[in-house]
């Protein structure tokens, strides 16, 4: 079938070319005479895969020497328990409540230590960014271990526009789905962490960046904290106390390599820009499709919206879905529809679906208006 | 490159019509316009792949509707934690060490209770399998959450050759090198698992097949439990309580299938059988190889062996590497040689690996004898 104009949240769309190179590995990687998954992750051959990932991710994002690269399993969930395991050494952290994985993050902590919420949109549905001046203050006071955000907002399509400023509280975020979409300053946090499977690989891989001061006593809750969340392990074994997710790890690789291939992080922004501007400026003209983020606090990721009801949007996932457009129904959560425009999505996708947008709006103009 | 003979102890061969079928998926699953690596999780298409894949690996196994099958991350290592958390109710478990993995599960268990070591091989460099009568008289003392056991040591070479009595004691067992290299009676166990990247797939899947009322009241650490590792709620949702590694997911379904198309389990025993009792025909009637492993107590999986010496065990890993054979380096932790002939390693690979060890011989005849 011809390749489909794909919006998934994630799992999502991949570069091409990526797919390609991983399609040769997969029966023969580069004359080993074996598949890529077949490779001991202790091989010379396997070491030069993760060694090249994580010194193509340092060029791109200019990750400072001061901080360690991890390749984990377990998605950003698992993180959600591994960081007050590791971090909460005082026991008592920040949480900022923006989204259902913020939430998600915070219970687990909760476990823990005092986690508190020092600011949350759950009162409006989780439709923005809440203020964060309460916030500001609280981490200026230097008693939290860690202040807490999910940068992105994947189910309800908010995203921090500015980060808070943490004074010398250590910075914790939740990037994945905006992870590689733009330039980091990775020096603004302590921790930075994200599930590969939106802009970085597949599922079944996740990237923490973590500043090596913060894990070099081990973890703070080293009674009870599995190794294989044990951060400072995980760093002094470069990502290997186990076998890691081997083909993920390659596969995350290629997609780094395509992002410097293709221009690099800068470029990439502005190219996301103007695919998020297209989307929103679609939306913003439609009498029949309405966004449903505050318009301050909108995602450049995840672009989220509905039309009058639910049965019309339906009707709209189906007549996308008729013309090559798959992947934007709304989350369980959330209802509505949600374009996902991640790196990999091209600028002609994104065109398709607003075109798709606007005839269909015509085709039911009179309903509508 | 021709394909050489991978004796690697895991990330480990796959099935060449495996690999090709996943090429194939790489670029356009099914029809479906997309890879299988960029499929949502949550489409028909993705939940259709998890379904097909636990069904088989049930047929497979024959395993009884009261056990739960989880398709998990994070390793074998990760549930060296999951399993206490979750199963240590009252705070006491019975450990036999027998490798290297065994003493790891049981230091991790030590941190959630009361993990005794009941019977060891380590005075003897793991040579072999403990005697288990006084396991199995403790066993029956019924005051024990579990027995747990490595059932195949993929390091030292070593397997069960039998299970032992537990009687009322739920045996958990750690079967990842050997998993599907022959029928299992599931019955016997309380919870066996297995890092997929030996005979079921890639790295980055773990199995887990529970009894389901060990796990039916939530984890016995719930306090301090990660969500991620409690194994009520994974049931629950189906191994997706986050995003699961779809890919290595996908991979295990068809390896299952293979395995089914292939004459299934008994036919695969017999096989391996054939492959191991070749090598270690080749050993016994060598003058300059040796076994390391207790003849009783030798792994149809892991064939350890050694020459005279270092020097003569790293001139034959020189010698086969040119011959197109790879991975027969023991582990560190062993030293000498060591042959995994999971169940993608052919007859035929296994059948070049004893003539060159003859060849190798011969050429040192002098010297060696």
């Amino acid at each position: 079938m011809a390749r489909v104009h794909n919006f998934s949240a994630g799992p999502a769309a991949l570069p091409r070319c990526v797919l390609r190179e991983a399609q040769d590995a997969l029966l023969d990687y580069a004359g080993t005479g074996m598949s890529v998954l077949e490779m001991s992750h202790r091989s010379e051959a396997y070491r030069a895969i993760i060694e090249d990932a994580e010194a193509t991710l340092r060029r791109l994002l200019d990750i400072p020497s001061s901080y360690r690269v991890l390749f984990l399993q377990g998605g950003a969930t698992l993180q959600f328990s591994g960081i007050p395991l590791n971090l909460m050494r005082r026991g008592r952290a920040g949480y900022v409540v923006s989204g259902n994985f913020a939430r998600l993050a915070w219970q687990e902590a909760r476990r823990y230590g005092n986690a508190e919420v020092l600011a949350s949109s759950e009162a409006t549905g989780f439709d923005r960014i809440p203020g964060l001046d309460a916030v500001e203050r609280r981490a200026a006071a230097g008693d939290l271990d860690y202040l807490y955000i999910c940068q992105n907002n994947t189910i309800f399509g908010t995203q921090f526009r500015t980060l808070p400023d943490c004074a010398d509280t250590p910075l914790v975020a939740d990037v994945s789905s905006c992870f590689l979409s733009g330039p980091l300053d990775i020096e603004r946090y302590g921790l930075l962490f994200a599930g590969a499977q939106k802009n970085a690989g597949p599922a079944g891989v996740t990237v923490v960046i973590v500043r090596e001061d913060l894990i070099a006593d081990g973890p703070a809750r080293a009674d009870i904290c599995p190794t294989y969340l044990d951060m400072r392990v995980q760093a002094e074994k470069g990502s290997m106390y186990n076998t890691p997710n081997t083909f993920g790890i390659y596969l995350c690789g290629k997609v780094f390599r395509w992002i410097e291939q293709t221009d690099g992080l800068i470029a990439m922004a502005q190219r996301n820009r103007a695919k998020a501007d297209l989307l929103y400026r679609t939306i913003d003209e439609s009498g029949l499709f309405q966004g449903t983020a505050d318009v301050e606090s909108r995602s450049l990721c995840n672009v989220t919206f509905r039309t009058c009801d639910a049965e019309t949007d339906e009707a709209f996932v189906s007549h996308a879905r008729e013309r090559g457009i798959e992947g934007i129904k709304g989350h369980r959560m959330a209802g509505g529809l949600r374009a996902s425009i991640y790196n990999a999505v091209s600028m002609d996708s994104v065109s398709a679906l607003a075109a798709c947008m606007r005839e269909f709006e015509l085709s039911r103009g009179a309903r509508s208006m």
